[in-house]
């Protein structure tokens, strides 16, 4: 069988697109567990591997309305994961305001609960602003790579402390749980000291998939050492093609294969029967956006207040970000190839919040698809519709038969597992060698 | 009408009973989130007001077998949440151990997904190890108590950030969010400092209902001052008169009513068609009880270890116990009135882990509970089933049709919400006045 593209759905308030709630008949309301599950459903019918939640830890009604008052991840993907079977679960948390104790038990619960189908996106979350939440300092950027690789490592840990078999529930012997299968974890680093063990126990994929979207030298060097999903942030084919290979060219020094990790560029699409169609709809979609919530969105990406400079001048020399470094690398480069005027800038992050916008028939958008697929560019696609529903189902109706007669993606589920969908084996548990 | 009852139903891993697992047929997982759903079903069959989950912070397979390997009560409710319709949903969730960011948008999460059925059951954690999993000290039984009052007030604080009315999702204008109806919180106290606002609109209840259960002197004032309902631990009927009238009568110098706080003792009944069949299914449960895990339980419970001393001697002189207050003076207090052995103690704590046992027909056990009821005992009952499904269905199909006869628990739900069943008032908001 040929190489199988692996298709995401991100799930961030109303949609990818700033004001794409403004669309008529589009779901305004990210707090509507409804909606969600039919989200849920619908990318279950188009055999997506996963969904994933999105998070911040901080309320910016100004910079993201839409997205501002939303559910909770792990709440909402556990009743999710009642209304669905066979579709991956993925939840946004961050390793910087939480600790690996609550984050492996959580996880390892919706992996019970799901049947197998969880991933932990791991983040260190962008946002200076979330600090203030949690009564703490911002941790910089290197500082937060650093607590996020010891957390993973804790929190994978936690997942072995159990044996697969440790729970006997030998009602004759009443004998419960093995001693001799169930370890501490006796984690004693520079930022977290957990004994161990966790109190749940161990997932049905072994380890919940990890995924990841860090595009800095830290972030790409923590995500080749940790994760099995990778969300890349990228423009153009040329941009995703050097990060697809610098990426999978870390693995080999690291122990894996380059067929262990999945990398996903995210991409909304805008398709139509015809490109013109496409193309009405994503100018539908610019007219409806608001200039101060688009300024307000660029000067929280970028940390520099935006609103004083001229929106059709030239973008000015804005200082290193310690935020969203991928964002704004892949933004400016962009932007400056392009000669964009301010005004331009903010209409591209008002678009997909940065992300590659892909507009056009829904044959000029499997192309496309294709073409990055086959080229090493992606193994698939992180999918950002700029609304619900209809900004999902033209992609799931008129975009997905296609990439399955091509024979590029699934007709259906093999496999009952997220890491079935995505071709991943079980991790062994180094605590209890078979 | 006449004054109702409500009935909780505790879930804490396979059943209230120590060896309950083991009885044929019972759920013998406490991973098993199908058999939890049916469990919280046939709760909601039974017209229970709710379901709440226990839970620990670390893994003790020689005291607490049977739920040292179980679901976190977050994901599993929301899972819950869509398997039922009518029944509240209540989660523990430690003072001690997380934070009150991550705890108001939670638990707001949690009744958005459940249209208003959700109640955070606030515990200080009684268990010292828990410490270890957090890279921590276990603060001292008053600390936690400071700690817990502030983290109340600062999640109800969260909780009141967004007026009902903040999220507008105006497509004609554009306005998404209402800035003028949407507030920070800016506490800063001595522990905790949170901006705010939470990220997620004002929860369906206004406030998710907050439960406690604390016996010691600071808990029962925590609970006078924020709780609404409060699970208690009791023995006999004058035990819990006077907790239960010690209680009411610090509420009007806090400014609330007596009617403002349900009182739920805390009771494992065992249920027969006649006194001698009750009799009987409790033997067959102490049967199974295994010694050392008898033990474990007691030494965890009392924070000194047993096996030192002789079984069936006097019960030794022991420390005043920093941890589980509550407990260990009313088992103590019993077991010196009753002279027991060590093994009697042992014995009373493996059956319900220091909880009421009531044992005999369905007359019988219907009578007494309308006894407490109606003498000023209760307003209502925490069900502490042996082990399921027999072990609650007993009680749902024996014993609820005789209450609801005699006019003292529903027929059926009236409203849909948590607070809807326990008859208390969705609270105003005081930053943003009607």
């Amino acid at each position: 069988m040929k190489r199988q593209m692996h298709l995401g759905l991100f799930l961030l308030g109303t949609g990818s697109h700033i004001a794409g709630w403004r669309m008529p008949g589009a779901v305004d309301s990210f707090q509507d567990i409804e909606a969600v599950c039919e989200i849920a459903r619908t990318a279950e019918r188009a055999k997506f591997d996963l969904i994933f939640m999105g998070d911040n830890l901080n309320a910016d009604p100004a910079a993201h309305p839409s997205y501002t008052a939303r559910l909770e991840p792990l709440t909402l993907l556990s009743a999710v994961a009642m209304a669905t079977e066979r579709v991956g679960l993925g939840a946004t948390v961050s390793t910087t305001y939480s600790d690996p104790f609550t984050v492996a038990r959580a996880f390892a619960s919706l992996d019970h609960i799901s049947h197998g189908r969880a991933a932990w996106n791991a983040v260190t979350t962008a946002a200076p602003a979330a600090a203030a939440n949690f009564g703490t300092q911002h941790p910089d950027h290197a500082r937060r790579y650093e607590i996020a690789g010891e957390f993973l490592d804790t929190v994978k840990g936690l997942w072995d402390c159990w044996a697969d078999d440790a729970i006997v529930a030998d009602r004759e012997s009443g004998l419960y749980i093995d001693p001799a299968r169930v370890k501490p974890l006796d984690h004693e680093g520079a930022f977290f000291k957990v004994k161990g063990p966790v109190n749940i126990g161990r997932a049905p994929q072994g380890h919940p998939i990890i995924s990841q979207a860090g595009g800095s030298e830290p972030g790409q060097q923590l995500a080749a050492r940790t994760a099995d999903l990778v969300f890349a942030v990228v423009q153009d084919i040329d941009e995703a093609r050097a990060g697809y290979q610098a990426l999978k060219a870390r693995l080999p020094a690291l122990g894996r294969r380059p067929e262990d990790v999945c990398v996903l560029p995210g991409v909304m699409p805008v398709v139509g029967r015809t490109d013109r169609e496409a193309r009405d709809k994503l100018n539908a979609l610019m007219r409806h956006v608001n200039a101060s919530n688009a300024l307000g969105m660029l000067s929280e990406r970028f940390g520099v207040d935006m609103s004083a400079y001229d929106l059709d001048g030239p973008i000015p020399e804005l200082p290193k970000a310690d935020t969203y470094h991928s964002f704004t690398g892949v933004m400016l480069a962009k932007a400056r190839r392009e000669s964009m005027t301010l005004r331009d800038l903010y209409n591209l992050v008002a678009a997909a919040r940065g992300h590659w916008v892909l507009c056009g028939s829904a044959e000029s958008v499997a192309d496309t698809l294709q073409d990055w697929f086959e080229t090493g560019a992606a193994d698939g696609f992180n999918v950002m519709p700029p609304y619900f529903h209809e900004g999902f189902t033209d992609f799931t109706d008129l975009v997905v038969p296609l990439l399955q007669e091509r024979g590029l993606f699934r007709a259906d589920y093999e496999g009952t597992t997220l890491r079935d969908h995505l071709g991943l084996q079980r991790p062994a548990n180094p605590n209890f060698p078979a």
